[in-house]
């Protein structure tokens, strides 16, 4: 098939007219499929429904150092929960703090006490007149809110295949003392499912931040969210790099187990060096009597260790793969010559990233909503909901089945045609 | 037995070197006993083990609306829990968050939002010169510490026995502009077991705040709490009397289930009116994928409604009213008649507040201690650590058995009369 570049005008509009009457068809279905939340399905819930009732007797309510999990106490994590969620991370258990149901909210209260208390004994950043982050875009979409809402100024960072644009990270970082962060999912990011190179990782570590109380914020949602046995991606652990590279205070790591255990009712970690760890201590001893022990004990009595983690993200990936591989498919098959749209094919994660022509994505969006098909906002993965190309769409495939993916792709398929021709048709 | 003040030099001599010799008798015994804490004892924690598997096929997953309890969302509590936590509040269920495992959680972080945030819009309080908390005393620990480290003065009102100084609370609250909140436990007060009378609540509601962003802090930690059958205490609901009086927006009330599920995994709620609740799940959308929605959903299907948590509470009234009694009498027959400590005897709640005479509450802990027994540390129950008249002891009879209640008791008794009597011949 010709590409729409080398269409003339008639062509163009038989194509057109051709697509229209496609996209009507899809309508006329009625149908309601959400693309959107990158949320686990019912089939991988199910996957662990095992934990619900894994601690039932009075024996199996005492850690092995005789912490009744049911009662006050231990506000920074059972030991066991530790060693689990540092092996999953790759770091010592004495640099993990292990929390409540969600990493997101670990976040959300780490920049919330730089506000109030600022970083280690820096100035409160609410005392500032300028607090900026850099954000890596695309990116995820609750980073870049968080940040907003404590009115964080935020700085876009193109994305590589390699990561994050370094040269210009090194630049803000090392001469702006008013930049405090930055977001970065190392692994499988999200949307684009990249990848950070060892020499990203290793340049990360290495910055001099103009701002003593600058840190990145790691947030390693996809350690071990692979979708296939062989090409897993590992990255570099930022935590002994820093130390490696002489600043060892520079990170928070962040994971969870939202995507491996219950997306609702999971358990979550931070990883850091003792210093930072023990100024987070400081807030948590007011701000709570102790996390959930006992989910936190569920999930260590259910996965016993890493393998077990590993071998629940086997069955994860089972369910996830034939999902990712018919939304590229369709991808390749639909508009696979017709230079439209571009992706990556990520190894892991939750999203495949897909760029459209410029000036398109916003239209796509809305047409497939027409059309009964939900995706995420188009602006979503970046700040202030500004993407400044208007041209990245996030694809969440794992909340439907394999059927509804595929039709769910050829209307999203559709639609990008429909407002990839409009646009060609616009400037002829 | 003669009182210490009409007892001469020779007399409280001799009674010194016999409770010396008393002393020196349990400091031989190398006792290990813990009344600090207000912790359900092991016993109480039993009384819910039935929660623990109670959700376990896959049928236990969804709520009557659909929702899929394991997933993301729902970031203000399922609706079975707030119906839930309403009704043992006293409620209407639109009024009412449902979050996580520790109403001090909720706490922390909504004196955290107004900090960054302000309240209902407005001037954030990390941007005021000043900002004042009243703290009615002796009070709860852990809400002076929370105050504490937001760097807020705390100013001491003191309690009657019909809740705090209304006229002090009046003074302060609708002339000074500066004092923004005040933490209340209106039912069974921490330590001293006091219950808020009708025109304390009606007072409360009526206040006139020079401040539009103050806000009552009504810790309803002992709503079900009662410790007999009869002669259980009833507040009014603060929510209605404030919306009646013209003021439906100056109240913030909390309750949680730790003292009733597990201490360390039970659920917690918020109530206030829409207006208030709307700018908290403002936040909540930026700080959370939802809370807990399992352990939310386990708590409605054990205990099904406020009956269930009544008859539950009835069974914890059974295992904490022997130990009330056995406190209350060791005083009583000990002491009763010396005229060198006061108590009140609570109707519900979790602690006993003892008064010693004036300067003596550091000493006779410090001597608790050196002999086995843990209080309290004096002090705790004030801002800042400091009791201005260093007699308040706070004991926490709960988590001891009767037997080893029994003994602690005694032991207390012995370092309340040393060290009286030491006052009273360093008087002489």
């Amino acid at each position: 098939m010709k590409s729409y570049q080398e269409m003339s005008k008639e062509e163009l509009l038989r194509e057109k007219e051709s697509l229209e009457k496609a996209y009507k068809e899809y309508q006329k279905r009625n149908l309601s499929l959400n693309m959107a939340r990158g949320k686990p399905s019912a089939e991988q819930l199910d996957l662990n429904m095992g934990m619900m009732d894994i601690l039932h007797s009075e024996s199996d309510m005492f850690t092995e150092d005789g912490t009744d999990i049911r009662n006050y106490g231990v506000t920074d994590g059972i030991p066991e929960a530790k060693k689990l969620m540092a092996d999953m991370m790759g770091v010592h258990p004495e640099n993990v703090i292990v929390c409540g149901n969600a990493s997101l909210t670990i976040m959300y209260d780490t920049v919330s006490r730089s506000m109030t208390h600022g970083v280690c004994g820096s100035t409160p950043w609410c005392k500032l007149d300028q607090v900026k982050f850099l954000c890596p875009v695309p990116g995820y979409d609750r980073h870049f809110s968080v940040t907003e809402y404590f009115g964080i100024e935020m700085i876009n960072i193109p994305m590589t295949e390699e990561g994050p644009d370094m040269d210009l990270v090194e630049q803000y970082v090392n001469q702006d003392d008013s930049v405090k962060g930055i977001w970065c999912v190392p692994k499988y990011s999200n949307p684009q499912g990249i990848v950070y190179s060892d020499e990203t990782v290793r340049r990360f570590a290495a910055l001099k931040p103009a701002a003593e109380d600058f840190r990145i914020f790691w947030d390693n949602a996809y350690v071990v969210h692979h979708l296939y046995d062989e090409n897993q991606a590992e990255i570099l652990d930022i935590l002994s790099e820093c130390e490696k590279a002489g600043n060892p205070d520079m990170v928070y790591e962040f994971a969870s187990t939202s995507k491996i255990s219950f997306a609702g009712a999971g358990i979550s970690a931070m990883a850091a060096s003792k210093k930072n760890l023990d100024f987070v201590r400081e807030s948590l001893t007011i701000q709570t009597i102790g996390f959930d022990k006992v989910n936190q004990y569920r999930h260590v009595k259910y996965f016993k260790n890493l393998d077990g983690i590993k071998a629940k993200m086997k069955q994860h990936a089972n369910s996830m793969r034939p999902k990712f591989e018919i939304v590229e498919n369709t991808l390749e098959r639909e508009i696979g010559g017709l230079n439209i749209g571009s992706w990556l094919k990520p190894l892991g994660g939750y999203f495949i990233a897909f760029e459209s022509l410029e000036g398109c994505a916003t239209a796509i969006v809305q047409k497939a909503k027409e059309a009964g098909v939900v995706l995420t906002g188009a602006g979503a993965p970046f700040p202030y909901k500004k993407d400044p190309k208007d041209s990245i769409i996030r694809i969440a495939p794992s909340y439907l089945t394999v059927e509804e993916l595929e039709l769910a792709g050829k209307v999203f398929m559709t639609c990008v045609k429909l407002v990839s021709v409009e646009k060609f048709l616009q400037e002829k």
